[in-house]
């Protein structure tokens, strides 16, 4: 029985791939502090639930396959708030943002076409890609240069005639990179001037904590046809589990594609949608007070993890995630002995081992992705059984 | 900027193509009867809603990949209750039956390889195949021999190097066509001697009604590697905007590679697959309701078809569809013409033209697929109109 080569090629995700030993430590009753997905412990607003649970109709039916249209206007809505205009017909909504990337890469993709993403990235664009016959060419950064990849002599030396897109991250999964509005300028035009797509995943647009812009690629109105951008109410909205994303462009041409996909799997959940509706009622408060809040877990985070010897890191502008270079021989021997031999009082953490997040072989070996998604005092304990853990693992 | 080839090669879903007019007509102060698309009007089991309302976790987070460990409990429980044995590891929870389709194809399809698929076939399969770089090769059949596809000569000449799959949809969607036991064994046996997947896709199981017979591919316990079974809680259970759906395989090498894309879409959403898992709990006396009243609709809408004159139809032996050529020139500009000349008392009528249906060009032009998805009253009028309307179009 055949399989094929681009399952062979794909891998399983860095941030869930540790998953069975980690149910198995649970059931085996240790207590783990998940550093390793960007699941935050921050409470989903009730506007979500209660609309839910106020939906009265007695037929769970079929939504449209581009979203229900309460959703759509609250996200032109939302946009406007923030400077952007969107219509109606500029938005799909998708199942997640994960799969507004599917969709736009199996729009955009033929077999070998390529898309330029900085590295590391979030590993799931490596399956995405692959998945839509692509191929990811890497723009590699460093710590030492916080991870910057605004770097027009950079991205132009990538491009060939398959290059089909520029893929940025920004505020970055997994660096916590975050572009300033020329930086931003500076990569769209090299886009612009290769006729490239510009596809702008800014699922983390308001966790920035360094500036109180709120950058967003759909401003760029020389780009219409150019940008693209991934949404989600996900991380916004501490929503993971409603899997309600959107794909946003001008680009009348890409959106009649696009919808051809989206009417094939008929629509995205429709109780989900009307939830996520409601989500965007909540005023520029609850971002504040979220804000806030990663800042400080932020700050705890990078403290303590820069007071660990050996540890390589760049400072967070943006989003929930910290990569760091640990003083460990290499990050997937490392987790897997956090969660089979460590403990402290019973106690263990789980981290992302950062070799999936690099599309050049060998690079983020002794790397991890660490999600600051917890509470201080949780992060504060899980910060250091990882320093403990580090110390063991090396004199085992 | 380039688009990619298999999005060209697509096409916007023969039931959701029209929905602009069909907006565009209900705005307008229009009625429309919408035999168009397998929505039906029966209600959602309560279970679902109240299982969504007690959801009572703070924090709407991501479910594992794999899918909630009780909606999985459920679905091995149900197929336990009807003499199948499938343990946790062989499903895989997805969104919808759609998404299972994309990923399976997404693991087993190499760029040309082929599916067989016997023609008519529901439309999106063109898509998920497509998408994956696939190729459809259609067995074609025909209403006067009532879409029988159990046919070894002609399965084992559409057969090459190039061949991955054998994909049937039982009961079958468009055509109604149920497969009997030793059929199905007929089918398995070509899967089996050529090495192939048996994809089957079952959503339609329970919707069989002249038979008591439950048939399920997951008792031909010689092909554990072969058969794939495709199947959802959008048909069985009312409960089409859950968005709940299932691939389930004992075939380990091949649910290793879908778990990667299951992974990197992260999971299906959370509150839905809670719903779901509660709704397992309706007993037989639900189904044996349901088919009862599917029963009466498609004596209904059999016996207000054929009394068409010109009109050609199979007698559907299950799901809740039938194909039937009308006599008129076109079904796409019928369909045009029901949703923006035609009206009796301000009613229309929506079905869905059959091109898309086929993968052999030219064929299914003046052929439609009708739903009968709504009560007995409503779908009564709604053919009264079908054939009021045809007479109209062909007295322009």
């Amino acid at each position: 029985m055949k399989l094929s080569e681009k399952a062979r090629m794909c891998t399983l995700s860095p941030m869930r791939k540790f998953t069975p030993y980690a149910m198995a430590a649970e059931k085996a009753g240790k207590k783990i502090y998940k550093l390793n997905i960007g699941q935050p412990d921050i409470e989903t607003p009730p506007e979500f639930f209660d609309a839910v649970r106020n939906f009265s109709q007695k037929v769970l039916a079929y939504a449209n396959s581009q979203g229900i249209e309460p959703l759509q206007d609250a996200v032109v809505d939302y946009y406007h708030r923030i400077g952007v205009e969107y219509t109606k017909q500029d938005i799909l909504i998708t199942t997640g943002g994960s799969e507004a990337l599917q969709i736009l890469f199996l729009s955009i993709l033929d077999p070998g076409s390529e898309v330029i993403v900085p590295e590391p990235f979030y590993a799931n664009y490596n399956t995405f890609i692959k998945a839509a016959g692509g191929v990811v060419r890497p723009l590699s950064t460093i710590p030492e240069e916080d991870y910057n990849y605004a770097n027009a002599e950079k991205l132009e030396a990538l491009i060939n005639e398959n290059t089909r897109a520029i893929a940025i991250i920004n505020p970055q999964n997994p660096t916590g990179n975050v572009l300033t509005e020329e930086e931003l300028r500076r990569i769209a035009d090299v886009a612009k001037k290769h006729d490239l797509y510009l596809i702008c995943d800014e699922v983390y647009r308001e966790f920035v904590y360094d500036t109180d812009d709120v950058l967003c690629a759909g401003r760029l109105r020389d780009m219409d046809e150019n940008v693209v951008i991934i949404d989600s109410v996900s991380k916004r909205f501490s929503a993971c589990g409603a899997r309600i994303g959107m794909l946003i462009s001008r680009n009348k041409g890409l959106m009649a594609q696009a919808l051809k996909f989206c009417q094939g799997r008929l629509c995205t959940a429709t109780l989900d949608q009307v939830g996520a509706a409601a989500l965007y009622k909540v005023g520029p408060e609850y971002f504040a007070k979220v804000r806030d809040e990663y800042r400080r877990r932020r700050d705890l985070c990078y403290a303590k993890l820069t007071a660990i010897p050996g540890v390589v890191c760049a400072k967070p502008m943006g989003a929930f995630y910290v990569m760091a270079k640990l003083p460990i021989d290499n990050a997937e021997s490392f987790q897997q002995y956090l969660l089979t031999e460590f403990e402290d009082n019973g106690e263990t953490v789980m981290v992302s081992p950062a070799t999936g997040f690099y599309a050049t072989p060998g690079k983020g070996l002794n790397e991890v992705r660490i999600a600051y998604v917890l509470k201080e005092k949780d992060l504060g304990r899980a910060m250091d059984l990882l320093a403990m853990a580090i110390d063991r693992y090396n004199h085992r």
